[in-house]
């Protein structure tokens, strides 16, 4: 195997040890990017006097032959290409002949695999941000079709006040606007053009760095040539922004899990969205929601993984470094399953509103209930005693607090009168909570507002 | 002891439950936020016609009175007090009487915690902006005192080219321009108010909660209040951007830890920032860079461990969520002492030049001399393999490249002219690199400038 | 300021530096242990040669008197006390003169701080394993207590087979034997003896080291003195152990929290275990168990941030290695919290069998329906499908599979017979169940005999 | 598609679900397994009466012929395959015709695939073992063969006290002999059997799994049905084990990365193990190292991920669980490249004796001058004290310690005599640490005995 950095090597290198460096194996997918690069920079050679326009010229055709081989699958890899950018410049210089080995010139593979690296990170973030954007809107459509209807609201998954459909499902669009304004500043700190920066001192050749950058959809170019080649804050960012999602999805399938069980009944999974059982022929399994949990392991997992990768690092380019990409790709891939699965689950969503009225017991208004004795003046600390020894009473005589009667109530506090009943209206709860964010009619349906704006409003800078 | 929840409770708690569920321990540093949150939501009650003028007059009296008592260390934690939010309630109530049971009308510690905890954040990463500032500064000042001292640059930790220790020094600078960038980032999504969330649904009172934002420094409104009780993304995000800075400050103490070893030798600690040994006298060990080296472990370890903690939560209040408190205490803490010592570490250096110099052997010019066939026609590609080949030759006689004759060279290939030892200039070789971010004098001067309005370009803004 | 190490240096330590150096706030609980480590180093260096046996009985007498301030808490400690062990020797040195400077002779902190660690590790292992016995025990007499106590088993959380609650309690008991055994055999790696080894070389005195192992309780001296100051395999193995500990609890957190709900309501917490909300007065909330599940996730961070730590040390003993200590002190710390805690809930917990009962819905003996298929003669695979469409059927008619008439079952399958109501029996299914492990009684009554021995089989080594 | 499970579904699975939820892409590499385990199976069933023996004769022919394509790569997949299981009973069932059908009575995936799992995890393990004992093996090679080589020993990476090659490289020995043990253990914890508990409850056919375990190697069988299908601590125990491999590994990259550069010089690797740079001509970069201590990152990375996935899972078996086996093969893959490749690479290492020769400076030896004192009756403490002086005396001279003259000497301290310059004598300090894991050369013969008897003790279940 000829190794393009072969020259000062008398030995050869072990079998194992190949295919220990080699990165071909997933850094394949960077053929396009890798290519775009080279491009530019083949223009940006002519630019600094390296190359003649006639030379470039041929060059970048036998980069758009080696893309057309690529998009064509018929692109031959060969034994001794040990990563997707050896492989590239190797075809091509079968292709275009000795010019071909004037590509390389002023660049080396640390600022090249950077700026690739980086270009696929922006349009996977593209990628990711449309996809978050449909699981946003099916998001919003539930809460839309079921905008008002009731359900008990939960903390520590104990029965807390009424809310409704809407209200919940909202509750989770909020922390994907979250997430999708992180990628875009991820997205902002990968548009930093490293290449020129050569393998750690800057490139010798007066190439237009700035030209470079605007070519290939850059919105900056880096400051040190020595930051530049060794800086995967981008990667890392990234993983951090995807395990994020992870988990925000992990919250709603835990949550969808729950309300599609036996005991609870709230909704049912589309058979689409379900699997059986190899033994029991009645299972119907969430699967999907168990496995988007369950990847939420796999996401953080990533993050460590890199961040433990990149400590204590003591060059400025260091092997260590192409650890950075594999947990990149395979975060993306594994988003770009789960986010589709997610939006069409929740888009085919049944509810089940019998079952959640089932639910709304009258404890549920039990803040009500104080609030009740508020208004007649008693200081809340003081009316939140009252109602919980009401509550302990309804308790003792297994009773539900409407079972309870009025003399039952005021043996507990004087204060309570004959309207007290009026309290218990489902309803009348919901509405009397109108402040922004709040389950209140009017309330919600400026929140719904509000989540189409915020929808489109990332704004996502397209390369 | 009287829990200001207990009303509905039969048994009494457990003691070691007690001690386990309590967060008086690490949450009573936020006693300043809770009053600040406290004395706003007391107005806002009047506004929304829970208090008179005159009540709220009289808790915020009481409240200032109880934030005294903590400023003089003269405050008296009861036993029954679970956490800060119940201990300043209680101390409020028997300053001003019934009043105090007033103020927790329409909220819940939900909300309540939830600002706190933003408040304080909020001002913590303020003060960690300027912490890093100065650390900014002190590499800036290293840099400029040193900008053109040449000294070899590594990748692989093997020679690569030559740099200088302004090059170098401020490949560590722009990191953390990253870092503060990300910090500011944070903030803006920590500046959101919970408070007026309640429990979960919001609050049944008409508080106004765009006043209380803007009384309290917060620069938005939470748009749902299941999501505002539940998100802890800005808690997170603020690890995250912890652990970034451990790993950056892990790569620059490694580095200065190898330079600082009598096989490099080109750095010396200042003895304020070494220890000794208590066995070995002679040893003079850069402790303060190791652990500053092994806390990027411990920052990891908190991101990692809140991720976990929120991974599957399925209410949107859990208990769980009191987990997120420690490790943003400790990153805070951690960083707090960390980035000074660093920054006093890096202004006392004291470099050693000659070292660096004797460390500036020819083989780092290797490339300059395949830029050399460059520019007398062979593609790079072919230069890159002649000198290979030249630097083979010389291993094989034990000698530099510079010990070669023009005949040796010769031998290799044709191309070598009488002119060539003229490469070996490393002066020449630092000032071909002129490019952004590149090791020339005048790369280095414009750096240098960017530097020192990057410092101040963060844009942080103040409660 | 006077540091131990001080000899050779001109400047003074920098005040921030020697706070961030100092391990005295977290190391000085290893005081015990550090005493006698060096008690049995001084009983060493008679053996020696290097101290007379006078001498070491003074320096013990001294260590005796420092041993006794501390557990009198009358101890000072002085300004210059970076760590436990410099405070000790400093004491002992006031307290005996100077022949308290001669117990350093042929040690160094390094060794010396690994031994008093492992000493500190191998006792809090024990003083675990105990906890672990009581919460083992707790679940034992609850799987006893209602051994054949029938209810839905689940996988997917959906309803899977009847099970009992003896079969589903003891499914984490048998969890706890595999942590049990764990942290025997990490005890078994801790219980190596690194004193000795001095700071990296081996002591240059002749002390007999397994005369040294065999005094302070290790069962093997260490092989490789670079190797024994920096193995903290121990301090990761504990970790480990600590993690998957926590990860065991808060599945068995979930489970309980899912039933306490009012939507399952099979059991109940006893008040001493749960705890009420500041603002809904209905509340009864699992916090206990909340915050159980959460420290799963710091118990992780704390192995991830170790783990990180130690990723790429360069020397035998660096620095860094500090950082080993307080994650293990507080893993220590939270089980000894949570491990009890979750004994004494287990113990209180008040079961509901009659909303067990009401959740035994035929469904759950759908596999049972498809094993009388398979005893007349079809294949599984078939009668599973035959099942399939008679739930199928079932839920299209809105009915149970009990509600089904023998005609619409054998308009499905001619297999179905008279004697297919028979199949649907809960005791019968659970009884079926025999093998080892299995739902049975007598299977059941094997298991918990088997739950008994196990408590006690694994073997602890005491000190 | 044909699902095994389809029966009571109505819908179909979504194309993008069926992606997402199958796990064929990975789990196919257990068909051997997976084979293997039904093999057995449908033994057991024979005994327990629900098959004939010409029916499992029958099975276990065609379950050969399905084991036979897998192995002569000509099984094809079919498009409803979603996993291995599935794939395997599929085409059973076509090869044998109904009977094949009969083949799942009375299992689950749930308890097949943990099975499955298992067996396959126990063969890795053994793989496991033979490469690192290939490790230990070269290790020990490399340390006899220069095995009182002198070399500088650090602490701090500062120059500590002599110690020789074999020493050091041993150092890196035994933590693979824990390493071994704890996957030894592993192993022990994996060989119990879970294959008989079915989907949860345990199966229902009196199958005699103490014959299952024997016949499928392993040594136990699983107590409880419920944990048995939910128990993923071996995978975890795996994960771990593997992780502290990586982190070793890493240690010894660190120190060979160092070693290997132009300031330290005291290794070179073979060519076989070294890669050039597309830049510049000169380098040869240790990227195997580098690539090793950087894997350690990924390492921790799916240890981290598969806790966070088990964190606070509901029921006995969830989908969430599926997440398991990625990672452990990934972790399997990644030792099997990285452990061999060092071993090769320390087999082919060359020393530079000479380098390690040139560093062996008097400072070194400050100990020994220190104990000189002692050994005068100056108490160590004082000792050092006066050695720290002499030191700072010698820098402020810019001399060594061996250019100080003894009256420079007994300026600091009378108690110098004429033999103080004895001190300075390598061979004698080595000699001087006799105990037990000493550099001395007969305490390295010892070690060099025992770590030879090390090598085959860790006792190797074979399956």
């Amino acid at each position: 195997m000829t190794k393009l950095w072969g020259g000062r090597f008398a030995g050869q290198t072990d079998a194992l040890v190949h295919e220990f460096n080699a990165s071909l194996s997933f850094d394949r997918r960077l053929y396009a990017e890798d290519i775009t690069g080279s491009m530019a920079w083949a223009r940006g050679l002519v630019g600094a006097g390296v190359l003649t326009a006639v030379e470039a010229d041929a060059i970048v055709a036998g980069l758009a032959q080696v893309r057309q081989e690529f998009e064509s699958e018929t692109f031959a890899f060969a034994p001794g290409d040990e990563d997707i950018h050896t492989a590239v410049e190797r075809r091509l210089t079968e292709i275009v002949g000795d010019v071909g080995g004037k590509l390389h010139t002023g660049r080396s593979r640390n600022d090249q695999v950077a700026t690739g690296f980086r270009l696929w990170l922006m349009a996977a973030i593209d990628h990711l941000q449309a996809h978050l954007a449909d699981l946003q809107n099916a998001l919003i459509t539930s809460a839309e079709t079921h905008l008002n209807l009731p359900m008990p609201g939960y903390t520590h998954l104990q029965h807390a006040q009424p809310i409704t459909w809407g209200h919940w499902v909202l509750a989770h669009f909020w922390p994907l606007v979250r997430d999708r304004e992180r990628l875009a500043q991820v997205r902002a700190r990968t548009a930093v053009l490293p290449l020129g920066s050569a393998a750690l001192a800057g490139t010798a050749y007066p190439v237009d760095r700035a030209w470079l950058a605007q070519a290939l959809g850059f919105t900056a170019v880096s400051q040190n040539s020595l930051d530049a080649v060794s800086d995967r804050d981008f990667a890392a960012d990234f993983l951090y922004g995807a395990a994020m999602i992870g988990l925000h999805l992990s919250r709603l399938s835990e949550q969808l899990i729950l309300f599609s069980s036996s005991e609870f009944g709230f909704v049912r999974l589309d058979d689409a969205y379900s699997t059986g059982s190899s033994l029991m022929p009645q299972k119907k399994n969430p699967d999907t929601l168990e496995l988007t949990r369950g990847k939420a392991g796999r996401l953080v997992g990533y993050l460590t993984g890199l961040l433990t990768t990149l400590k204590g690092l003591p060059s400025t380019y260091d092997k260590d470094l192409q650890e950075d990409k594999e947990p990149v790709f395979a975060a993306f891939d594994t988003l770009c399953l789960t986010v589709p699965v997610m939006a069409g689950l929740v888009a085919s969503l049944a509810l089940n509103p019998e079952r959640m009225a089932a639910q709304l017991e009258p404890g549920l208004l039990a803040t009500d209930l104080a609030d009740y004795l508020v208004r007649r003046g008693l200081p809340f600390r003081q009316a939140h005693h009252v109602v919980g020894e009401v509550v302990q009473l309804a308790e003792s005589k297994a009773a539900s607090l409407t079972d309870l009667t009025l003399s039952d109530l005021q043996a507990v506090s004087g204060m309570f009168g004959e309207d007290v009943l009026a309290v218990f209206d489902v309803p009348a709860a919901l509405a009397s909570r109108q402040v922004t964010g709040g389950t209140a009619p009017d309330a919600l349906r400026a929140q719904l507002m509000a989540a189409k704006t915020a929808v489109s409003s990332v704004s996502i800078v397209k390369p």
